[in-house]
């Protein structure tokens, strides 16, 4: 089994949602989910976006952090910044957002998407608590896998053996069938 | 953190969709999934035993099984072992299933159910490699939730630092944007 | 374009979620959605059961009746009325269901599905305020097709033009943008 | 029943997806299904869009029109013609759109939507084939009740009795049961 390299440091021109910068350093200890997408890519505006979103609730009390990336490589002009803060507001999404820094050399790809060799939005990648670089998806995997992963990154962190992950599931709680389940009385 | 105790072994009347009974001493070393069901609950049939079907095939290269568990508690005569089974045809469902045992008192509740003190169904058990059980829940968790707690157990059962399960995301492998997804030219 | 047909009156042994039998003939001059359904289908449960409900509540104030047919055609002995009733309990299904009536030679089809040549479950027939057949549909059309075939066999019963069917939309009515949209100051 | 009144024309300043632009009094004898909404408008690009879409699609064999209509009344500068051309190519949106004019006084919301006193978007207006304003809806409707009105308009159109609208019904047709159906061998 190969050994996870570090996962490379992101090149930003700015940050929203946050007071200050982001950088994989500071976040060393946690857990990193970035989500990289585009504001008009549909995928990410109806999948990827929300599940991120997901995340960050589900894990709000575990060493986990969420991070977009906004990785920019075509429609350059109707994705401004100006614009993304507009999106951001109106889609109520509140995890820190990086703004991928342009090619210097004038290239369509951003910096970080370059670097992470990155194929499209959305792209997620799981950064352990020691920032290697463990998982890279382009498309959305289901919750199901995206949990496993996270699960296990998330125990690997603890290096204590600890109870799962508790927390409130869809409840029934009456003497009768709903569409939730059935109480017995 | 209190210690975890050994999940109490099933006690049943016959098995379905597997050549001999299981026992939770025999699926040692592996994760367990016990889904406890009945085939006449909406919640189980929409949401329980789909997620208990997703688990199965997602996680069918790892160490996990997944046991279905008919723990009838009321309407008794219409959710016989010969519905069961017309049933399991239907939905195709293929995992082994145990039939809960009756209550040797003739109380509704069968002694399965009252050995783990479920509340009703869907009741999603999760049992570890060493059979303690780790986790409880009554209705559906969400599958984030979910798949984080199985990736933990695998995890921990593995006893080494193993890359994060991979699997094929849904894939956006063309030059545009689609619903899933915009890729690079 | 072809004069439809009466639609064949229907031949049950037994009603449920009504005082009295129903039939075509009494149902005159409402617009009928007949459901023709097995318990054990899963796309009748998980699908055309489910419409057949919302279509009973959206028009519950238009001249419109939602009609159940259980018309077992396999696994006879797990979908007895014993089990139905269980059923209709547990997913809370209150339209009228008939029984439909077996073969008298002992073939496995029931009478009125053989006399409506439906070729499986679940089937949807729509009758209009005359008694006639206006459109049957093996598996399930989407909601905007159904509503359009509902709406023209209403209209066509009021015999005048009236205001289209309203309603309460899912309404977004605050100041701001949510998921459902954006009000105006 | 109040008369219905002429749907107020549209005031706009620039049509995509059409080579010339559309009027009401042009659309005569087609019915209108015209959507208003905002390309930074969570609820109608999640819903609304996909609702109008499906009604294109579903009613492409009718005399009826799908128009959109760009009302923006908030982050104007990120919601320009250029953003939103991006936008229609990204989510592979087909129908024509008009650009709403702004208020020549200068207020925020477009003349348009000021004239059909909208109060928000997504919102959905229904104009028969004479050009009478018969329904307005902020907000989603299901697709039953939309379907519902449209069945309706269109069935006044016609002046005759048709047969209702027919079309390909999500199929189940082999000889078991799947997620669909279950079929009679």
């Amino acid at each position: 089994m190969p050994t996870p390299r570090l996962a490379p440091e992101w090149t930003t021109t700015e940050w929203l949602n946050t007071p200050e910068p982001l950088t994989i350093e500071r976040l060393r200890g946690r857990v990193v989910l970035l989500h990289a997408f585009q504001m008009l890519c549909p995928g990410c505006v109806t999948r990827g976006i929300p599940q991120a979103q997901r995340v960050a609730e589900h894990f709000s009390r575990e060493p986990l952090v969420v991070v977009g990336l906004h990785t920019v490589f075509e429609h350059h002009e109707a994705m401004r910044v100006e614009s993304l803060r507009a999106f951001l507001h109106e889609y109520q999404i509140r995890f820190p957002i990086g703004i991928d820094a342009p090619d210097p050399a004038g290239g369509p790809l951003p910096r970080t998407m370059k670097a992470y060799a990155m194929q499209g939005t959305p792209t997620t990648v799981l950064i352990d608590a020691e920032g290697r670089l463990r998982q890279q998806t382009f498309g959305v995997h289901d919750d199901l896998r995206l949990g496993a992963a996270i699960g296990q990154l998330l125990s690997e962190r603890s290096g204590v053996r600890r109870v799962v992950v508790e927390g409130a599931p869809m409840p029934p709680n009456r003497a009768a069938c709903d569409e939730d389940g059935c109480a017995k009385a």
